[in-house]
């Protein structure tokens, strides 16, 4: 399918058809003949043509997305042996150079050569060890990542537990005292890392159905849903003091490469991602599903979440999903980033499914033409970092320390389950 | 001294010299003599001459408190050796019988030849092995004692720490797993266990000064002053469910030995206990004493607490202090239990020595008195364990498996550097 190939209503099997070929013709082997970096580890730093930029500094998130990008594929049947051979010796380095002997868990930059370059103990990082060990553990049994899986639990739970006030503290120094305050982020939580806690914990729970790792997931969840959301439009917040007082978002003081979330100056207080909002309903659905509870008391909640995302978050001109606005009002930035474009295919779909209605299949519509025909490079495979509303593109890489492949390869991975779902209980919508 | 040498107010060094004669010539030689048990372990089972009732069976309480008592003595310069030499085949019997070799942490009962007879997880005994093996350590250096101390307060983080609420779940079954809720104790929060857990803290930051002790000690402090009062006369509330609502305190389904705590129907919702009130104002300046933080900012509320305490909790017509009773009025339960007034000593002083008012030593004096003639089984040297209000014996056992050695042995060495402290301060104050 080439691109300009537009309008995706016509089903969700002729939809599902169009991603596999490219999941499985692009997207992934893009992955599986780069990700190895020649010096050891994993590598994401590709142009826009897909040629190394030669970067080899190694940051835990980039290491842990390979490493679940990887599992995720082999546990999804994809692949064919080839996501499971390239992680063993990815999974070594990893283990040889971000652990950090002295204090304990993991190093959140390296250099090429392994040498630690920053040594803060980052908890969107800890907990992306967490998720992607117990994803490599749930698709290859490899026991030394179950171990690291469940180990860096018990550290999240000694170290950034906030017991005073429940949650969990997010930044730290090499010895886990929090950072300073403010721009340092030590008294700081934040929607962003409950959430990928909740992801984590989901798939370390799936993997050892231990009670102590259940009710930290409940925990999370409870957390989440009665600290971090605007109660009446059940959007996020995005960050918050340590007793949960909302706060305008700072850009923390850690190197964080070029994810947006990190620019400019703190943003107003009513403000709420798009991005977030929708891969929070999935993430949430998956977890209810794993503990094996019902989501019936959750849904009038999830149905706010999305009509919200939906109303204000999806462009009806260009298609694609926004960066961010107010909890009750139309979108202030309008770019079109490439994970919000990822996590919304899977949460709208995921919002159809749940409550029925069709605004969320034209939501997912709207966002896969958009995805199809100006976020995806479909000449090399991988999808463009930053676009303008109207599709230009704005950041042309394929891939940097912090933009790779979870985001990418999961959504496509994530959406024909979904689709093949929908076509199955005959929920399909046909063109208009 | 003997019984009836009545009127304690003469001056602190009057008092001093009769407690550390009593201390020194008495209640640490009656526990020297007895408590390392035949069978192994440590033996608290006395009657009220002192001979040994036969009973066995070992209880997390009995042996961890007699850990500390032995410690605090020899820390404290008083056994000449003799505490810490039994200190050693004790706690090797006890490392051998109460660790879990399966779930980790520590049995709450085991039999004579240390089988196990309950292995729930019960946090009051858990915050017992910080806090004794804590103590151990600095008095003796002992590096398993110190490895003991730190991995349990590791488990407490893991396991019974609620990252939903702050603070932390109190009673578990074997694997962990939270009891079931209600008269199980499964779903509720005290006061008692959050103390304690401040008082083990403490002790064990005393011994680590690891951030991490320091910052988790922080918080339990938070918890207890933020949730577990009653804000207007900063007196404690006993019970709470997870999210800290109070609830009426109930007896919880667990062998808690003749613990008065442990008895009869649910309290009243406005219901305190003078002496949980007056050892948490002890334990609290501790705290900060060991922290190295200014007592200001709490200066207050704790002069509310003792007020309270002084006004409501202290018998004017018999001295001594009695059980329990409102938040906001006289005295409800009038019986005189032996730790309330253990602690009350303590506690009093430290009024009188942050506070500066003459009331606390008369309070002081008050409970003295009852204690010195009523309290103390003098001619055998430990104290009775219940009386009524006027001093009449209800209970005369000396020891037993819960009432043991831990509140008369450390009241009597803290109260004896208080003393020494308002004399040095020139505080005293000489009899009327």
């Amino acid at each position: 399918m080439a691109r300009g190939d537009v309008r995706a209503d016509k089903g969700a099997m002729e939809i599902y058809d169009r991603i596999e070929k490219y999941l499985t013709g692009k997207l992934l082997p893009f992955w599986f003949t780069r990700v190895a970096a020649p010096e050891g580890g994993f590598t994401t730093y590709f142009d826009r043509n897909g040629d190394p930029t030669g970067q080899t500094d190694k940051t835990l998130i980039q290491q842990t997305r390979s490493i679940f990008m990887l599992s995720h594929a082999t546990r999804s049947g994809y692949g064919a042996g080839k996501a499971a051979a390239l992680l063993q010796p990815g999974l070594e380095w990893f283990w040889r150079h971000f652990r950090d002997p002295v204090h304990d868990g993991w190093f959140w930059i390296v250099d090429g050569t392994g040498k630690p370059v920053s040594t803060d103990k980052i908890m969107y990082g800890q907990s992306f060890v967490i998720y992607s060990m117990s994803e490599c553990a749930l698709a290859t049994g490899d026991p030394e990542a179950r171990r690291a899986a469940e180990h860096t639990f018990d550290l999240a739970q000694k170290y950034a537990a906030d017991t005073a006030f429940g949650g969990y503290r997010e930044m730290f120094l090499r010895d886990w005292q929090p950072r300073p305050g403010g721009a340092y982020g030590g008294d700081r939580k934040s929607f962003d890392v409950h959430m990928h806690l909740m992801e984590a914990y989901t798939a370390l729970y799936e993997l050892t159905r231990a009670e102590i790792h259940k009710r930290k997931l409940r925990e999370v969840i409870d957390v989440l849903w009665a600290r971090m959301f605007e109660p009446r439009s059940w959007t996020g917040i995005a960050q918050f003091g340590l007793d949960f007082t909302p706060l305008r978002a700072l850009m923390f003081k850690t190197v964080w490469g070029a994810d947006r979330d990190n620019e400019g100056e703190p943003r107003p207080l009513n403000n709420t991602s798009y991005g977030h909002n929708i891969e929070f309903l999935w993430l949430f659905l998956h977890a209810l599903e794993v503990l094996g509870e019902p989501v019936d008391a959750w849904k009038e909640k999830l149905a706010a979440l999305a009509r919200h995302s939906a109303t204000y978050g999806v462009d009806e001109r260009y298609g694609g999903i926004f960066v961010e606005g107010p909890h009750d009002g139309p979108a202030r930035d309008m770019q079109k980033e490439f994970w919000q474009q990822a996590e919304s295919l899977v949460g709208f779909l995921d919002a159809y499914i749940l409550l029925g209605e069709r605004t969320y299949w034209d939501a997912f519509v709207k966002v896969f033409d958009f995805v199809w025909t100006k976020m995806i490079n479909h000449d090399v495979g991988e999808w463009f970092a930053l676009l303008d509303r109207d599709g230009t593109v704005r950041w042309d890489y394929l891939g940097h320390a912090w933009k790779n492949n979870y985001h990418t390869t999961r959504s496509m991975i994530q959406t024909l389950k979904r689709l093949k779902r929908i076509e199955e209980k005959g929920l399909a919508v046909r063109g208009a």
